[in-house]
């Protein structure tokens, strides 16, 4: 699906590896019978090699970076890849809220619980930034942790647009910000890159319960 | 903390491993203060090594297999190596579920809803074991998605004495419970095993809202 978060996580790797692939979109709304044929999970994303699916994004990706180790995307030491696992699941309160936000129909209590959630999401993120004084997560390229982040960090503009006053304050994330910038001008980011615009665009489909899957982009 | 099962996959694999470690109980009901400074995310399991702090139970094990490699607990081969990641989420559905059953306070709409996602969680780990045809998921000796699964296949029958109609008819998932007879008489699941009775006694001090993590055993 086009839109998708986590089916852009994989894209992202795909292309920052140069693998030759071919992608069949979903209609998440009405599967077709085949997708369930392939993959019991009826998840996107869901990668098919000879025949056998694999899904959920971080095991795919995972997965690539092991089949296609050029350029290696996890620390070679195990303590920081597993410290970059770690954020990862921190991370998982960025994801959940960012739905919760668009989702909020104007509730401002659901609303506030949302930005809340992606404040304590992203704080650790600045912190742990700051700390490493690197240009990215993974040393001077982007490694996985950026990858798989960055999904949701280039909707966060879209997030704030449902934000009124509960709108995370401009500049609250230096580190971040500037990171930001430097991700969207890495070829791999910018192989599967959607502006703000076009994001909100599909997203003011799918609130209103028909999302448009093949909007032109 | 002694009956959580997520602390308990640590403990499994540092018994797999035979790595030399120390347990710190936690109680979690009124962490100590110097677990937040050593532990942001407060989380049990937590591994301490030269003052850092690593946490998530998968991404502890994880990081255990690269470092103390004997025995490999994951296949070699990266596809099976992802399939066994993709059967560990599917396995999530378990490890909600049974917390709704343990909590449901008879109500029976929670425990109906608790059994479905345990089953839905189980079937398919019976299919596979069917298809994969060995006596472990990692084939002649436990791998990592075994361990992984025990700690709520350890907690089964507890779930079952709650279940009233709703428990799982008993030989629905014959070879399931046969690898649990199996799993049982494996060294690093026995290093950490507790009878079913002793998970429903504290249990029953847990749902008091008072657990007992004291508890004799």
């Amino acid at each position: 699906m086009r839109f998708c978060p986590f089916a852009q996580r994989a894209c992202i790797i795909l292309a920052a590896k140069n693998v030759k692939h071919e992608i069949v979109n979903i209609n998440l709304k009405k599967k077709p019978e085949w997708f369930f044929e392939k993959s019991p999970l009826g998840k996107v994303p869901s990668i098919e090699l000879d025949g056998q699916i694999m899904s959920e994004s971080l095991v795919i990706c995972d997965y690539l970076d092991e089949v296609y180790p050029d350029p290696p995307l996890h620390p070679a030491d195990p303590w920081r890849k597993g410290q970059d696992r770690m954020f990862l699941e921190i991370f998982g309160k960025v994801t959940g809220a960012m739905y919760k936000v668009y989702f909020s129909r104007g509730d401002q209590d659901i609303l506030s619980k949302g930005f809340t959630d992606i404040q304590a999401g992203l704080d650790p993120f600045e912190a742990e930034l700051t700390k490493r004084n690197t240009k990215f997560f993974g040393g001077d390229k982007p490694g996985m942790l950026d990858y798989m982040i960055w999904p949701w960090m280039e909707r966060l503009p879209v997030a704030q647009k449902f934000g009124g006053e509960r709108a995370l304050p401009e500049n609250c994330y230096p580190k971040l910000f500037s990171w930001m910038e430097d991700m969207k001008q890495d070829p791999a980011v910018k192989a599967t890159y959607l502006s703000p615009e076009t994001h909100y665009k599909y997203l003011l489909t799918s609130i209103s319960g028909s999302p448009d899957y093949d909007m032109q982009v």
